[in-house]
């Protein structure tokens, strides 16, 4: 029979007091949670009956997660990043907010503070050039009544052709393939980039290790993430996942997401290329319209507080 | 009302997923064990509707965390290390073996692989002399029929008069203050070491930021932790916390039990100091004697397969 102590007085005055619910001092909210997680572990212990030698394996995984910095990649490809995204939906539908381009998952790979640009801006540094495919990208940001939104800021980060980014990535010079972009009186926004190849994880970091054990590949399609705010809008988080990429609807992370399929055309032409000012005759466009929601209170205009990269330059 | 989606058919099915309960590929029990873990995080999520900042800040927590590889510290912190013994005692007591000095945490400070030596050891070396008491330590195993136990392997370690431990602290020489004593035909281990101080959580670690949130200090009494092994018997992994400390029944780790309070005694006597080999008139003893059980099956004469350092000297 399955022993267990979780239920007896010592043990639940053990987590009492271990969570600091015997004393006065501290943050309320961080002792709640704090004995919940630790009670929910225990039950999970003696439930399945986890062995020293597994409880320690986890403690030194954690360990060796947080040492590579893996802890939100590792979120991301448990689900759990898209299990926010599904759970803020259904509190959205139950005060009646709707409408807009659909929220996925921002993932860990974000640094602040990207160039600010207006009007059509080049996001590649060059250093790709003539392996890469150059793309141009825009579209429109609008309102859920169909109107542009001009001075919306359009942040938007992507890979480069093998799946790195900058920053993390410190091959790559500061903030390539990341800007800012400011939209125009019509609302748009151009950017002149390369086209990124799908994100995979390190190979030799804790998440794939993890992914191994559960079966599962670490593999993303190609994709773009956009961070989309303007005034009296709700901020937006989202991504563009690229059509025709192999992992699109087999994405680790869970971020592919109806309404957030972007139709790539990859185009060969040589007198297009030339007018677009580009060297060869294959390029690329993808156009991807935005629809903002608006803010029902100013603090929906923020992306979340959540601890970001901020390149020092 | 709070929202809730974690029971929804598409939540499940994403946990499932993530949990690579739909392949057939990896660890079975891995998977059993993710899935149980995050369909717990998200009722977690839900019932005391964590916000996303506070998830992006446990999740941003468990990077450092990790970072200054204080996994093993925070479990100790918030009880679970100490629950896992209370759990062993009560599986213990369901199939009747029971008996001996009772076990205690290990805490995340063993390093593989210290000297080895028969009869008197001394364990320091030497560098905090004239700044510490000179303890000698002695004691007998014995089995629980009352028997010595020769050749046993007391593998005891612990802190200097800073509460720091050799190897974590690269400040003290190899192997300072840890040692294998194998007993003597009677069962008998001596060490001439000093008396340590109490541990502290690194102020401006991870483990005391959670601590501090919580009300909490992060301090332990002055101990001496010791693996004692001996083939036939049972593993032990215990500790003696000294007698008279401030944080003798206030211990952070709450390692401290009934049974394993050490009784050291402070001696001034010039004359003895003098005839131990010793400068001064001041010097400590604690004896302190164990009793093994008998192991059940051979795989019980083992420490569990945690993660331990090992010195390259």
């Amino acid at each position: 029979m399955t022993v267990k102590v979780s239920h007896t007085a010592e043990v639940q005055n053990l987590f009492k007091e271990a969570s600091g619910l015997n004393n006065e001092q501290g943050s309320p909210r961080l002792k709640q949670l704090t004995l919940r997680i630790i009670s929910d572990l225990a039950k999970i212990i003696e439930d399945l009956e986890v062995s020293d030698d597994e409880f320690w394996t986890a403690v030194d995984y954690f360990n060796r997660l947080g040492g590579r910095n893996e802890a939100g990649l590792l979120v991301a490809g448990l689900g759990l990043e898209h299990f926010l995204d599904l759970l803020q939906d259904a509190k959205d539908a139950q005060i009646g907010l709707s409408g807009g381009t659909p929220r996925t998952i921002e993932g860990p790979l974000y640094v602040a503070g990207a160039p600010l640009a207006e009007g059509q801006v080049r996001m590649d540094d060059g250093s790709e050039d003539g392996v890469a495919t150059v793309m141009f990208l825009e579209g429109v940001v609008r309102d859920t009544d169909g109107q542009p939104v001009s001075g919306a800021v359009v942040d938007l980060w992507h890979a480069n052709t093998l799946g790195n980014y900058s920053y993390f990535d410190k091959s790559q010079s500061d903030y390539n393939l990341r800007r800012r972009i400011v939209t125009d009186a019509e609302g748009r926004y151009r950017a002149r980039s390369i086209v990124p190849s799908g994100y995979g994880c390190s190979p030799d970091g804790p998440t794939q290790e993890c992914l191994d054990q559960l079966g599962r590949h670490g593999q993303r399609p190609a994709h773009i993430h956009f961070f989309i705010s303007a005034p009296g809008h709700r901020h937006l988080t989202t991504q563009i996942n690229l059509a025709g990429e192999q992992y699109l609807w087999d994405d680790f992370a869970y971020a592919t997401r109806d309404g957030l399929i972007g139709d790539i055309q990859f185009i060969e032409n040589a007198a297009a290329a030339r007018d677009r000012g580009i060297d060869g005759s294959r390029f690329a466009t993808l156009e991807f319209n935005f629809e903002l929601q608006k803010a029902p209170a100013p603090v929906a205009e923020q992306r979340s507080a959540r601890p970001r990269a901020l390149q020092q330059v």
